[in-house]
C-alpha cells in the first residue's frame, strides 16, 4: 500500500527542475561578464591538473582495472594516461583523479568541489563528439551554476545530515553540462536533471577512503548517463527535484528554494570558486603562507631559534599533530605546514611525501614551531613571528591566506601548481604546452586537441 | 572547515557492514532449506518472466539507446532481445525491464522489490564469466537477505521520507550478491558493501515515469561495479553502512540495527517474497481474485444483473476510477478490476491494454459492478456477491488474495504468468524451454545455457 505521512513536506515548492532546465538550454553561450569567462578557463585549468597529477595513483589504477574488466570502447581519454575508455567511464575515472589529491576547486559557500563531476562528464562526452571548448566553456559554467545553487539551497542542513555534497549535488551539475552539450530543449534537459535527480552520490563517513574522490566520479558518470537517456526519450518526473519526494525535500531539511531563482542569469556560483595552493586542510592555509613570506623575507631555517604562531582555537583542534609520522598525518599538521612554508615556500603533494615529512630538517624545524590559541585571530588569518639566534624578530600578519576568495591564487600561481602536478607524470614541456591549451580552450574548434596533449609519451 | 553537527546521530551501531560482509562471504552455498531453495527459483522465474515480458518496452528502448551510446563490447544479453552488452549494462537494462510492467515480485515487510536489483547484476556478471546456476541461486538469496534486512531496519520512516526503497537497498544486494560470485573475501565484500553505501538509488516522486523501473537498474549496475571495483582493491569505510555519516544514519530516521543480526543465516528474506498474479495495485487483488472464482463457478458476464462488491474504504480511495479512459487508468479502477475477472479470468499486462479497458463487454459489465464501504474487512480481503438475471446470488469472500504470503500462486500458476509475458516476446515454445532451464537452474554447469534461450528467433 502507498504510504503517504512525511515530516514537514513543502506542498508548494516553485517548479525549480523547470526553471533550471530551461535556463541551461536557452542561455546564451558566452552569457556572462569577462571575469566570468576567465574563471571558468581557471576552474577548469585547475580541475585539468589536478587529474593530470593523480594518474597514476593507486586509486586511478584500481578504477581503471574494473572499467576494464567491461572491456570498453575507445571514446574518451583517462587524462594523464594512455588508455582511452568509453566516454561514461572516462568521467567516472577522471572525476575519481581529480579529487584523489583533495586538491580540487571549492566553492566556499558549500564546500562543494564542483569542477570534478561537471568538467569530467562534459570533456567526456565533448571529446568522443568532437565538439569545441566554447561549448565546454558553456556547460562548465551552466552546470557549475546548478549544482552549486542546489548546494545553496541545501548548505548547511543536507551537508551536516552526511551528504557529501559534492556527490551529491555534482550529479545534477554533470547532467546539466551534458544536456546542454548535447543540444538537448528545456523539457528534455528537465528530463535529464530528473533522472539525475535519482542518483545523488556520496555519504561523508567515507572520508579517508578512495570512495570519498568516487563520489565526484560517479557523479560525473550517472550525469552524463543521465544527459544521454534523456536524449534518447527516456522519462522522469518533471518535478524531480521540488516534488514532496523529490530528491531535495528527500535529502535534506533545508529547501531555500529562492537559492535556484535569485539572479539566475545573472550572478554565477562560479565566479566564487577558490583554488587550494597547499595540498592540505583550508585551516592549515594562512600559517603555510606566513611562513612562506618568512622565506620570501630571507629567513632561512639554520637562522630560526624559534617560530611563535598564534592561531584560532580551532586549527589546533584539526590539525594540532606535532610530530606525525606519515604524509596523510603531515596533512593534520599545522607543524609541518609551517616547516614547508619556510624551508620550500610551498606544500603540494610532493611536500607530503613520507620522506619528506620524517627529512630530519622539516622535523628539526617544525619542532621549533611554538603554537599558542588566540581566538581573537579568525580561522582564516594566522599570526607568526620568527625569533632568530642573532636575536632578530621578523613578524608576519596573514590576514586572508593565499588561495582564499578575498585573496585568490594568480594565474601564474595555477601554472606552477599545474606543473607541480603534472610534470611528473607528463614531462615539463609536455605540460607547458598542455597549460598553453587549456588557456586557450575557447578558441579550440576541437578538444581533442587538448586531450592529446594530456597523455604521457610512449 | 569539518562541520560535526547532526541531529539524533547513533555513536553506538553495531558492525553491521562487517557482519554481513562475513555472512556473504562465507554461509555455505546451499546453506538453506528446501524451501527456501524453491522459493529462489520461484523469484528467479518470476524476474525473468517479467524481464523478457517487458523487453520492447518503449522505456528498453530508450535505455538501449543510450547504452549503445557508449559502443558496449557484447559481454551479456539483454533478456528477451537479441542484443548483447557490457554486463554492467546488461545489470541496468534487465533490471529496468523488469520493474517495467511492476509486476514483478515484492517483500511485503518493506515493500521491497527484490529480484530487480539483485538478479539482474547476478546474472549479467555470472553469464559473462560463464559461471553456474547454483552460484547464481546462491548470490541470490544472500543478495536478497541483504537488501531486505536492510529495508526492515529503515522501513518504513525511509520509505516515508521519500526514498524508493527498492533502488535504495538494492545497490547494497547487487553489490552482495556480485561479490559472492567473484569469490571475494570477508574484507573485500565489506569494500564492495562500503561503495556501494555511498550510491542508494531513487525517489518515490519519479512513480509513473521511466525513472521509476530505473531505479531498479540503476542500483543493479552500481552494486555490480561496486563489486568489481572491489575485487581490484578500491576501499570505502568499513562501517559505510552503521556509521553516524554512513548510509542508513544518513538516509533514515529509523535504525533497527537488530533487523540485520536476528537469525542471521538461519531465517532468510526470501521466504517471505510474494508474487504478483494481476498486473495492477496489490489493493485490487482481493476483487480480482473474487470475481475469478465466480467465472470458475460459471458465471458469465452475460448472466449478469449487477455485481454487488464490499471492500475496505483506502481500496476505493486508490482505485475507485469509475470510467477509466486507457489502460494506465484502468489500473487505478476495481470496476476493471472485476470485469477482467469474470470476463478473463485474469488480469495480466495484455487486460491492461486501452483496447480491452474500452471494449464495449468490458465498459458494460464494469458499470454493472456497486462498490459499497466496509471496513469490517480488512484491506487484503473482499466480499463479492453476483446478482444474476434469474434471481440467482453467487457470493464468494476472499480473506486472502492469490499471491498473498499466506494464499501463495502455485508453481503452475507462475508458469502461466511466464507464458502470458513471454509468449508473445519469444513465442511459446521456446518460453517453455526456458521455463523448464529455470527450474533446472541449480543444475546448470553454465547459465549461458539459459541467457541462450531468453533470444527470440531471428
Amino acid at each position: 500500500m502507498a504510504r503517504n505521512t512525511q515530516v514537514s513536506a513543502d506542498h508548494n515548492a516553485p517548479p525549480i527542475t523547470q526553471t533550471l532546465a530551461r535556463f541551461v538550454a536557452t542561455h546564451p553561450s558566452r552569457g556572462w561578464s569577462d571575469a566570468v569567462e576567465h574563471e571558468a578557463h581557471r576552474t577548469f585549468m585547475n580541475w585539468l591538473g589536478c587529474a593530470v597529477g593523480a594518474a597514476q595513483h593507486e586509486s586511478a589504477e584500481a578504477a581503471l582495472g574494473a572499467v576494464h574488466l567491461l572491456q570498453p570502447s575507445a571514446q574518451a581519454s583517462v587524462l594523464g594516461r594512455s588508455e582511452m575508455v568509453d566516454m561514461a567511464s572516462a568521467a567516472l575515472i577522471n572525476g575519481i583523479t581529480s579529487h584523489t589529491f583533495d586538491f580540487d576547486d571549492t566553492h566556499l559557500k558549500t564546500i562543494i568541489h564542483p569542477a570534478g563531476p561537471v568538467a569530467s562528464a562534459v570533456l567526456a562526452l565533448a571529446e568522443h563528439k568532437g565538439l569545441s571548448g566554447r561549448a565546454v566553456l558553456d556547460a562548465l559554467v551552466l552546470g557549475i551554476d546548478v549544482s552549486c545553487r542546489v548546494g545553496n539551497l541545501m548548505y548547511p542542513e543536507h551537508y551536516d545530515r552526511g551528504w557529501h555534497i559534492t556527490g551529491s549535488t555534482g550529479t545534477l551539475g554533470a547532467a546539466a553540462g551534458c544536456a546542454r552539450l548535447l543540444g538537448l530543449n528545456e523539457q528534455q534537459t528537465a528530463m535529464a536533471l530528473g533522472i539525475a535527480a535519482s542518483q545523488p552520490v556520496g555519504m561523508r563517513e567515507q572520508f579517508g577512503t578512495m570512495t570519498k574522490p568516487f563520489h565526484p566520479g560517479g557523479a560525473a558518470r550517472a550525469g552524463l548517463m543521465s544527459a544521454l537517456l534523456a536524449s534518447q526519450g527516456f522519462t522522469a518526473s518533471p518535478k524531480a527535484l521540488e516534488a514532496p519526494r523529490g530528491m531535495i525535500q528527500t535529502i535534506s531539511t533545508k529547501y531555500a528554494w529562492n537559492e535556484v531563482t535569485d539572479e539566475l542569469g545573472q550572478r554565477f556560483e562560479i565566479s566564487f570558486n577558490t583554488y587550494k595552493p597547499f595540498a592540505c586542510g583550508i585551516v592549515i592555509h594562512p600559517s603555510i603562507d606566513a611562513c612562506s613570506q618568512l622565506r620570501a623575507q630571507g629567513v632561512t631555517a639554520d637562522q630560526v631559534e624559534r617560530i611563535e604562531l598564534k592561531v584560532h582555537s580551532l586549527v589546533l583542534e584539526l590539525t594540532g599533530k606535532k610530530e606525525p609520522a606519515d604524509g596523510l598525518q603531515g596533512k593534520f599538521s599545522v607543524y609541518h605546514g609551517c616547516a614547508c612554508g619556510l624551508i620550500f615556500g610551498k606544500a603540494g603533494e610532493p611536500q607530503y611525501d613520507d620522506a619528506i615529512v620524517n627529512r630530519e630538517d622539516m622535523v628539526a624545524l617544525r619542532r621549533k614551531v611554538v603554537a599558542t590559541v588566540d581566538d581573537s585571530i579568525d580561522e582564516a588569518s594566522a599570526d607568526v613571528t620568527a625569533v632568530l639566534k642573532d636575536g632578530r624578530k621578523v613578524h608576519v600578519f596573514v590576514k586572508n591566506a593565499i588561495g582564499s576568495l578575498e585573496n585568490p591564487m594568480t594565474d601564474a600561481m595555477l601554472e606552477g601548481k599545474f606543473h607541480d602536478l603534472s610534470d611528473p607524470v607528463l614531462g615539463s614541456e609536455a605540460t607547458q604546452a598542455l597549460i598553453a591549451s587549456a588557456w586557450d580552450l575557447a578558441q579550440l574548434k576541437d578538444v581533442r586537441a587538448l586531450t592529446a596533449l594530456a597523455k604521457p609519451k610512449k
